[in-house]
């Protein structure tokens, strides 16, 4: 960490989970506008000057919570996965998972709204490139929802099918967002859930009559 | 108008006009936080309190403006509809109908990203219903995907296939916002029309299926 004031390692480790926690709960409280020094400072128990001796600004402690959020989803998505029934077909139970992927990213932005919607709506100052680090840990993410795919589009090069992973996830963060933001009129979640459940099973089964 | 103090009417008119146009300026060139009461002023050449003799207030002239946007969209859509290959089957020009919905919603996007991005970002105080009038504009947008939707899926009852037509809304939405804004990583304009084109195919011929 060069240029950053050495701290030794274990308080340095604990004063940057206090801070990731400070803003996690600020973001939860008042949302992304609300992350500042001195409230940070305040809840994580550190003189104001202390922050920048972990991370080098606030951009860069907003990216530690993007990752933490990340990482729980990650598991969140992995739950999502339960014992294939034994009569499906390898495309049926392709269209079954990616259904329960869909469903878990509703369910997760649901019990984390303000986690999530930080997710996307942080944005560096122009000109500054997201760190691989972050881009890495969204990768696995997609990588999750190309494997599934994989048995629905065996044709597709891989670097096409990662591409199709985006794409899905797009989709289905484009249903879960404006189902949940309420931006077309009030949606009951139940009939969210059916509507997800309905367009990512018509998409896998498109997807899958497309194979040669 | 009840309660507002009144001016002759094409004078009011001519102001409001002004008035839209300032805050569609300032949204192009500053993002909807750009829209103030002095600066619209400035722009429209007006006094700070003439503004108010025209709008409630700058929510109601952020509305009118949001109403415009989606009169200009739906002009941009409806030049979207092209001739009927004479070949094609219901189903199948229907499917063609979605696709091409589904890029004049990109295109429009991208040739207006502020507007655009403005009537998803532009949130009522808690508690203050969107106004009918701006309701009955989006759900015209919407009528116009359920009329193509209806051979593709004619068994669904009318009020199922309006909550369809807002899904599939939702899903392309979420494929043109993280595609514009860059949010998983860049992908080239045309990478991002041949996914909507994939993305939106696939849900069409998957919907077909599910015809009893």
């Amino acid at each position: 960490m060069i240029g950053l004031p050495t701290l030794p390692s274990n308080r340095r480790l604990d004063l940057k989970e206090r801070l990731i926690d400070a803003a996690s709960s600020l973001i939860e409280a008042h949302g992304l506008g609300s992350v500042k020094a001195r409230p940070l400072a305040e809840r994580a128990g550190c003189a104001l000057g202390a922050i920048y001796t972990v991370f080098s600004d606030l951009d860069a402690l907003i990216m530690a919570v993007s990752a933490r959020t990340l990482t729980r989803l990650e598991a969140h998505l992995d739950k999502s996965e339960r014992e294939d029934e034994a009569s499906a077909s390898p495309t049926e139970a392709a269209r079954q998972k990616l259904v329960w992927l869909a469903l878990a990213y509703l369910d997760f932005a649901f019990a984390h709204r303000a986690s999530w919607r930080a997710l996307f709506e942080h944005r560096l100052p122009e000109g500054r490139p997201v760190p691989d680090w972050l881009v890495a840990d969204q990768a696995r993410l997609f990588e999750k929802v190309e494997k599934v795919l994989q048995p629905l589009v065996p044709q597709l090069p891989g670097p096409e099918r990662a591409i199709l992973a985006r794409s899905l996830f797009s989709a289905v963060h484009g249903l879960v967002l404006l189902g949940l933001e309420e931006k077309l009129g009030v949606m009951a979640f139940t009939t969210l859930r059916d509507e997800i459940v309905r367009i990512v099973s018509a998409m896998a089964r498109g997807l899958e009559e497309t194979r040669t």
